[in-house]
């Protein structure tokens, strides 16, 4: 989705930069992300965080928890800026860069989970490389994380769905737990986003999965 | 499903040692099962086969592969014996034993892709270690398949699937392609089970799972 920035989005990101981290900004943090926050804690990322309302939700429900949401695009992450300056939380930072980038900004074992809800699912084969569950993806999210890093994702989208599911475990990582049906079952603590509370309203399933990556041999012997 | 044994089903399968081979014969044929079919080709396997239409079906479309269809249950194992004479193929054997000891009937390597089709969901707990696709299963199954073996599943069962998914990635199997609307799908060459042309009347979604065996350098010298 391409959105026409909204006039004044971007001033208003340069004004905060308690809050947000940009582009520009982003690559001094890079191993220090802990001197952003308050306490120094585990730090749980989304990855395209949209208009904020997950992220902000969770850092609320965990305290416990530092929390950074990225988000390229200008107009949305001034959306949840209002919602961050609003919430004014000692755990939650935003980081406005592009989602494939990570490994520029975070250093190796910085992260120790990230969220990805209802990504774009690019259906087209030949946009496979721009879904974020795409090995390249996987790649740059594995350097960053700590070794047996977890991986959120939830999605209404089936085919992203299916296609995630083969995507992650062909890249050795390890489904903890699959839902079909989200709403339905017995998980707690969801925390809806703004999509998923309009598209749960007509009643399709919403899917999700945890999956970890596997500290193997070889994963070991390339971080050293 | 406790089945009571018809009268006679005992009587016939011992008639028709041709094509049934049982827990007192199978032994003999651990390691020589090709000796029990026409030609030399790869063996699929389907567990808890039923009364046999997708077996049946499969091995009339596939004269390349040779398959054996196992049942523990003696009346359903017969049922499936009628469809299998009224074909009399030379690809297609039946074997009636539990497909927990499969490694008592086959020798390591002997089978190329399993298939299991609507198995007992068993979703009390308590019964996990019962679900065709429980890590105890599994072991078998690698233990009797080449290296990089498939198993192909389908059920229409959600609470199996999302269990079964995370069962077959976290034993270290490889999700080669996921399908959460298998009829809906453009998967070619679907053979519905009994059960599956029921169902499927309904309108609910089949689900199914294509996973590999990961020849890991553990399982190779394990193998040695």
């Amino acid at each position: 989705m391409r959105v026409r920035n909204k006039p004044g989005a971007k001033e208003k990101i340069v004004n905060y930069p308690q809050y947000v981290a940009t582009q520009e900004s982003a690559g001094i943090w890079k191993g220090k992300w802990q001197q952003r926050f308050k306490k120094i804690q585990p730090i749980h990322v989304e990855v395209g965080m949209g208009k904020g309302r997950f992220i902000t939700k969770m850092a609320q429900n965990h305290p416990e928890i530092n929390y950074i949401g990225v988000e390229m695009q200008t107009s949305v992450l001034a959306a949840a800026l209002d919602k961050v300056i609003l919430a004014d939380l000692p755990n939650l930072q935003l980081l406005h860069v592009d989602g494939s980038k990570l490994n520029e900004y975070f250093a190796e074992n910085e992260i120790h989970q990230i969220y990805l809800n209802f990504s774009d699912p690019w259906p087209k084969f030949r946009h496979e490389k721009r879904r974020l569950t795409h090995a390249g993806f996987l790649k740059v999210y594995e350097e960053i994380m700590w070794p047996n890093g977890k991986i959120c994702f939830k999605t209404d989208n089936q085919g992203l769905f299916e296609y995630s599911l083969s995507s992650l475990s062909r890249y050795g990582m390890s489904l903890e737990q699959v839902w079909l049906d989200l709403h339905e079952s017995d998980f707690d603590g969801n925390v809806m986003t703004e999509y998923e509370e309009k598209f749960s309203a007509k009643g399709h399933p919403i899917y999700r999965v945890e999956a970890r990556f596997n500290e193997s041999f070889l994963t070991q012997q390339q971080k050293k």
